[in-house]
């Protein structure tokens, strides 16, 4: 039985896509905390990020660092803040958040609501900008 | 004039050290959200995760990981939670959870009250831990 993650990244399950390479797949969070809140996941199946290798580690954060990179570019932010929860899918998951202050990262608020149009939109301007 | 981290690396701060290698330092937040809440910081003075190279990311990464699965020994947990958040102190710091549920990264309960013998019997367990 695949993760949901697994099913967004055959294209069993739409998502506003970033970027990919061989291991990692980026895209926009559809119940995002600001805009431009992403997720990158690793193609394996791996449940917990302490379970990754460490070459697989190292990738991960490379592709997390582009994906940022280009993120602020887009999202006017101080930093972007990236989180490894743990939690909801046992499927290796980054959170990456344009950072202004603290309620940009408040877990416990509302999801911002945008638009299909406005989600298109943001991912394809931070996908215009990733390097990899 | 140093940060707050710098002078913890320098040991003009005292802390309750985990490890350390060349370019990163390990030790336990004094404001722990759940027990063996450890810090990893980079030993350059860089401010945000995303202005670290991408050979920085990697190793800072890579040497989190090691921390991480000497966390898990000590601390029973599910996984190990890991926090990038960018505020309070200009110099990259990532923080390592043990997670079991999500109040454990709930950044606005009260810290964890510990005495120093337990922040000194916590860190001297993981550190007998890691294998760097």
């Amino acid at each position: 039985m695949s993760t949901i993650f697994t099913k967004i990244i055959n294209g069993e399950i739409p998502c506003y896509k970033i970027a990919e390479n061989d291991d990692y797949f980026a895209f926009l969070d559809i119940n995002p905390m600001a805009k431009g809140h992403t997720l990158v996941v690793t193609k394996a199946e791996v449940d917990y990020i302490i379970n990754l290798t460490e070459e697989q580690t190292k990738g991960l954060f490379a592709f997390v660092r582009r994906i940022a990179l280009a993120l602020k570019k887009v999202v006017p932010c101080k930093t972007v803040s990236i989180f490894v929860l743990g939690i909801d899918v046992p499927h290796t998951h980054v959170h990456l958040i344009p950072f202004n202050n603290i309620e940009d990262v408040n877990f416990k608020k509302p999801a911002l609501k945008l638009s299909k149009e406005e989600f298109e939109h943001i991912a394809q301007q931070i996908s215009a900008n990733v390097e990899l």
